[in-house]
């Protein structure tokens, strides 16, 4: 057991909507706010709230556009962030196996 | 993509030192206060507040004793919090597997 892989877990990554938006955007190559909203049933304030800390990590990017005439909302994983998630699973892992190791 | 699974991420163990404190005290039958401390490379008083939060949700039971004449603190998983732990366990597996997936 490593105790130090826990506090290694990246804390921006670990807060459970935060899992889930990065889980999300891992899987897309670009999802518009609504739609990311819908797929995990977050308030607007809070998905804006949760996004907003990503996007100050460089973890998610944002851009505004419009599309037939009204304003879309799209959110991507920079590869930074992908990158990010990348090792925070890994490490993920690791922590699992050592607790299923230890049971 | 289960986005319910993050929410189901049981809050209490979460926590990155209760999830440090949860895996630590799952591979022993008992441990004292000081070893659990220095293991986990804590303060006093942190790890004092985290095992507080573990015994409030029924996880951890703290006993004192006396051994050799000095006073013995000693913290154990309860059924309940080794049951909560292994449930967590099998939850963040599957978040990894879908993460893994989506890649």
């Amino acid at each position: 057991m490593n105790p130090d892989s826990f506090q290694q877990l990246d804390k921006v990554i670990h807060e459970k909507s935060r899992m889930a938006i990065m889980s999300t955007l891992a899987s897309s190559a670009e999802l518009s706010f609504t739609e990311l909203r819908d797929t995990l049933g977050m308030t607007d304030g809070n998905l804006t709230t949760h996004i907003r800390t990503l996007q100050k990590a460089g973890y998610v990017s944002v851009s505004k556009r419009f599309s037939e005439n009204r304003p879309l909302t799209t959110c991507t994983l920079t590869d930074e962030g992908r990158e990010a998630f990348g090792g925070y699973v890994d490490l993920l892992e690791e922590i699992i196996e050592q607790a299923r190791g230890s049971k």
